[in-house]
């Protein structure tokens, strides 16, 4: 490797005949300078092989260009794919993303935080649960949350009250008797509440026969699946004979719940219909496709990183106008009905049905 | 939000008695200093709540702490496991990542590396295939590639070549007939190759029937599934009556394929035996376990960071000893007998066998 000796301004000067001042202005107000001689400059820097310091720069102006992410985890899907998501908007915004993973540990997170703030990050971006939002408002940077507790912060969030409706209806299109809805305990606060509120009120709005299973479950495959063949097994116990529309608070937990059903009967048995949320990747490769209540969390990783550029450009005015309430975005959440829920298949599936 | 003025070394040095120059030591080069001063000044930080600005440190002393990380894609559930493990080094080396997921665009790749050193990242971890190592090695910082091509550069790989022997040597001790191995074709310069050459060597050697099958598929979960539907129906078409043993190149396959028979069959046939390879999490969470030649994760992930730190803190020593030639560290692959080369649990599962 060959560690050829640094470019300066003085030899950029040198090249082009202009004052080191001028090459100054060129790099942090170019627009102060002709086309022309913008033109000269930057084909100098090319025949120079001038490599651009852009720690240099920050001191200059400020801008690092860095946005920090702060994610619970990477082994729920919805994670993943919304961590791809938000590193694919470097494309159209230029940011660069510093990525931690906190696996909810709260005082570690702090930390991270602290350290990214050393790094002059212009904005963050979290989805992990730990914090609260009231101390997060008080960073000295635009933050934006996506679903989780956001009272105090800018936030992007989906339609949960719909998603929860939504599915409700799918079940209750697809006539079933008993209507179960599955998921981990969460203060209304958490825009997730908002699936088990839906949930609800379309149950009780059209009197139909429901119960709310609320169980604390970790991320853990193992946790989970241990906690769902538990309640599996009293479901079944408790609603023999009913046609039992189960829906389960995401796509992981669906896809868990469908394979326990396939180890045990081969199949989806035709009195159990399923619908999970989020349409992340697993619901699409699982066993059978999974019907779900999407998120759009291509649009949710854009709207998130756009909302947090508008506040970080608006910071860098010459008379910024902050916000003076925090804004909260919400987008629609879309329903995908697939094999999970399509009862003719699950009667063609089934072994016991007789034509 | 509150915009303090900046604590500088000025209010520092008036605070302690000390002078700027002894503050300044303090930051650079604190065991310069005594300890009592040292904890002077540290209690002075905490008192005048200083926010230490790393930017201006990275100027002071070079050191940025950032590494780039450029990930294929995080649709692939082993660069998921990969990038979570991968950041979760920071509690041990303290490291700062900056992930780009470059979806197999070369150019683009090649911009970002461009970026990410005008940021003054320390070192770079690379997974993309797309640039070859010739160039990557005229990059100016140290630099440790997985599972890709590596001629020249560091790396860290799993045992490719013993992982395909491995999942050939279990099929063969389950009694199987036939012994298929299907990969995408790839050059022998890239690490997982070996796969490919330890599956063939264990059949020549022992004189088993077998067949490789090379496709082409991207990662997109429709292009695999719609290649693995193709190829199942050969492989049963061809070779009806044999007891199949099928060695599959990644989990995200290998569950596809295995979807694929139990929306076929309800459970997986007596005659078919599976294994896939990297033990990614789907492997454990699929319709049923998936036997699978486990890539140790973690292990590759935390070796990858150390060798490149290794190399980082070489080049601050006032006489750097640069290597003279790219290490390769091999990771051991372990092997992991589930229910789908059971072959007592598959009997259990048939409905036409009989006792």
């Amino acid at each position: 490797m060959t560690q050829k000796k640094n470019v300066t301004f003085d030899d950029i000067a040198k090249y082009t005949n202009f004052s080191k001042t001028t090459i100054s202005r060129y790099f942090n107000n170019p627009d102060s300078l002709t086309l022309k001689n913008q033109e000269i400059i930057a084909q100098a820097l090319i025949d120079l092989d001038y490599k651009e310091n852009k720690v240099a720069r920050i001191l200059a102006n400020g801008k690092t260009e860095f946005i920090g992410i702060i994610i619970p985890n990477l082994i729920l899907h919805y994670y993943s794919e919304m961590l791809s998501q938000i590193l694919a908007t470097y494309e159209k915004f230029g940011y660069k993303f510093l990525v931690f993973a906190g696996n909810e540990q709260e005082e570690t997170e702090r930390r991270y935080i602290q350290e990214l703030l050393a790094y002059k990050i212009e904005g963050l971006i979290i989805l992990s649960h730990t914090i609260p939002s009231d101390e997060l408002a008080e960073l000295p940077i635009p933050i934006v949350a996506i679903e989780r507790e956001d009272k105090h912060i800018c936030s992007v969030n989906s339609d949960n009250y719909s998603g929860g409706w939504q599915a409700a209806g799918l079940l209750h299109r697809q006539n079933c008797d008993m209507l179960l809805h599955i998921n981990s305990p969460s203060a209304p606060s958490v825009p997730a509440y908002g699936r088990i509120q839906g949930f609800l009120d379309y149950c009780k709005g059209h009197q139909l026969k429901h119960q709310l299973i609320l169980r604390e479950m970790n991320s853990a495959h193992e946790s989970i699946q241990a906690h769902l063949t538990e309640t599996l097994t009293e479901i079944e116990q408790n609603y023999k004979g009913l046609r039992k529309g189960i829906f389960i608070s995401n796509d992981t937990q669906a896809n868990v719940l469908l394979n326990l059903l396939f180890r045990k009967y081969g199949r989806l048995p035709e009195d159990i219909l399923l619908v999970g949320f989020d349409n992340s990747p697993v619901s699409r490769e699982a066993v059978i496709p999974i019907s779900t209540v999407g998120q759009q969390i291509d649009k949710l990783a854009y709207e998130a990183v756009s909302l947090l550029v508008e506040q970080m450009n608006e910071r860098k005015k010459r008379r910024p106008a902050p916000l003076t309430e925090p804004v909260h975005k919400i987008i629609p959440t879309v329903l995908y009905e697939r094999d999970t829920t399509a009862s003719l298949a699950n009667l063609l599936h089934s072994s016991t049905f007789l034509f």
